[in-house]
């Protein structure tokens, strides 16, 4: 059978995450990788857990619990995060809220609500890799947001008509973005509404680091900025993303959209043609875990990635070489290098895996265009400092092998 | 700002579920609905999953159980799911297996897979809800597959071919379908075997209801009549579709599909674009609770599910007036009735709903050109048999008043 003829063209453009491919040959203990993003098991609430699970499968909840429910997700939840997105500026709703399966779903479902295909996005160069996945099945055409140059909103859609469609979104992490560890500033982000009023486009803010910020002011999110400037949340064009993959845990693969209540209503129509509903026994935990211990765990995670963040950069200053640079995240899990010019990120990685027993993420693939061939990305979250300071020596060492 | 202008072309054709709006309306305690297609909750093996919920989050597992996981699934839960489908005639391996966030998911990914606008799908008439709604997504037509008529493989493809695309998969429910309550018998799917043979096309064989015969003999699933042709899974174009949704729990989302590996595999890169991972917790609790229970509570299901379906059998006998005729299940959960053929379900929902205080499903939601006006489905999953007695009595009643 010739499946290829039977495939959508959208799966043309589906292929293996390198990081991913990448992760499945770490498991030999004598690595020091800084290659997966992801959160420190050793980390997780696993008692506050174990108590919401014993509640909801108690009697008076558990025929709930292992129920069907409403594609919108489990209200009292949805009413946390009402709470939750008011603290941050965003006055709203259990309507403008929708739980998705992390906010990986959520970024999905927003290409598939707006993306036919030849459609255009607008993204980071670099951005996060997850959402290039997703919305790769699309179909669509990337043009650069940020670092954005001198590009006008006329040049965005002439860009785009060129290619067959319009400009749909403006896509952005905002705080310690994957892979970078950049923030956008207040101005950056009114920036990028501006650009959105004048392309009458809608923005998705990927918020997943949000409550992990370790020093400097927190900055309103944009859909906080939007509601400022229209009066009410379903007024704007913002979709914010949320998650609790990086505080709570991921393996429940709990997150949100808060939004426009005309879009979640549609997307509430998508999930439930997608896949119902995201799991009610782990709507209910996430809910009583969130309730009960929230505010002092993510304290506790912030206390611990800021001591790996600090050791990260204080290793990078000592080793090394010149001609290499590195941003200085205020929170969340990553540090981006830019090597000098015209060495190979892929080349270092193959040499640092093989010399140094050292593991990180060449940054190519998170450019939509392969660019950035002199990049990688440094994630400190699974670390300790010792490590994290016998890492970076083996960097250096690896990079003057190739210098 | 102008939502629809932003929205993909796809989202004209996402349409609220008529069953699951229905189901928001039917909290008020003295209705008896037969509209749910839902397990009795009171039948969940709760203190299974308490057992496995406490096994998942001890300090052995719980930093596995909370932590991002592979895209493929939990390896010890595919191990089961191999012996599973083996014992119903399907050797396969680990890497025919995909986790999916229940049988729902499987569908909207096996659309997401194969379907391009205008391509054509072959389906039920009616057939599942949840299929229409998942394929509907990515834009197809539609064409009869059951009740066949006189169709050829020919007509088939001219007729995708004029609708601007081509054929690329026959759906079918093999068991017990929802809504049907009927099975497909061996010729049936030898039948759709040929056809998908001679047209080139894949089969999905939605495998949800399996597990819930109560009578008759098991007939092979249409992997395992592929298999028996073609000597290998990795040779058949069948993907099966299976859930535990009806059997365990539907509130942690768990369902599979099993077919040759270079689908599979693909489908591996959709879901790590789509959502990573099912819920690593949940698929640890489903495989824990499947190798303890699952024999012994899938029996005691269909011990419980026989008696309410021949008590529905016997009160339809006794209270249904002339003209009117039902299906007879050998398992599953619904039975299908067809009304006096100017007699409109919709129209007999509200009648009954007002006077009778009695819900069901209307039949024409299940069938893509919405025809079927006559017709409509009743589960009997949900209610004990004096309540499916004193139902089709007051159903009866509403008929006659129609009539």
């Amino acid at each position: 059978m010739n499946w290829q003829e039977i495939f959508a063209t959208r799966m043309d453009r589906m292929q293996a995450s390198e990081i991913r491919e990448l992760l499945k040959l770490l498991d030999q203990p004598d690595i020091i990788s800084f290659a997966g993003g992801i959160p420190d098991p050793a980390l997780f609430p696993v008692q506050a857990f174990q108590e919401a699970m014993t509640d909801a499968l108690s009697p008076a909840q558990s025929s709930a619990a292992l129920q069907y429910s409403v594609s919108e997700g489990f209200g009292p939840l949805r009413d946390w995060i009402v709470d939750e997105m008011a603290a941050l500026g965003v006055p709203c709703t259990r309507d403008n809220i929708l739980i998705t399966s992390g906010s990986q779903q959520a970024l999905d479902y927003l290409g598939k609500l707006m993306l036919s295909p030849n459609d255009t996005a607008l993204i980071g160069w670099p951005t996060y890799l997850g959402a290039l996945g997703a919305f790769n099945a699309y179909e669509p055409h990337y043009d650069r947001l940020i670092p954005r140059g001198n590009r006008s909103a006329e040049d965005y859609a002439k860009t785009a008509k060129d290619n067959g469609g319009r400009v749909k979104f403006a896509y952005a992490s905002v705080d310690f973005a994957n892979p970078t560890g950049e923030t956008l500033d207040r101005a950056a982000r009114e920036n990028i509404l501006d650009l959105a009023d004048t392309l009458d486009i809608a923005v998705i803010e990927d918020s997943a680091y949000q409550s992990l910020r370790f020093d400097g002011d927190p900055i309103p999110p944009m859909l906080a900025l939007e509601i400022a400037r229209k009066g009410s949340i379903n007024e704007c064009r913002t979709l914010y993303c949320g998650s609790f993959s990086k505080t709570l845990a991921p393996g429940l693969r709990v997150g949100w959209i808060c939004g426009a209540e005309p879009v979640i209503s549609r997307l509430v129509l998508m999930k439930q043609a997608a896949d119902l509903h995201s799991s009610t026994l782990n709507q209910m935990a996430i809910n009583s875990v969130a309730r009960s211990v929230f505010t002092d765990h993510t304290a506790n995670l912030r206390r611990v990635y800021r001591l790996r963040r600090d050791a990260m950069l204080t290793a990078l200053k000592e080793h090394m070489p010149d001609g290499v640079e590195w941003t200085k995240p205020e929170g969340g899990m990553f540090v981006w290098v830019t090597l000098p010019k015209d060495m190979d990120g892929a080349a270092l990685l193959r040499h640092a895996l093989e010399t140094q027993k050292l593991a990180f993420v060449p940054g190519q693939a998170f450019f939509a265009d392969r660019s950035g061939a002199n990049t990688l990305r440094l994630a400190y979250s699974l670390a300790d400092e010792a490590q994290i300071n016998e890492g970076m020596k083996r960097l250096g060492a690896a990079i003057r092998d190739l210098a």
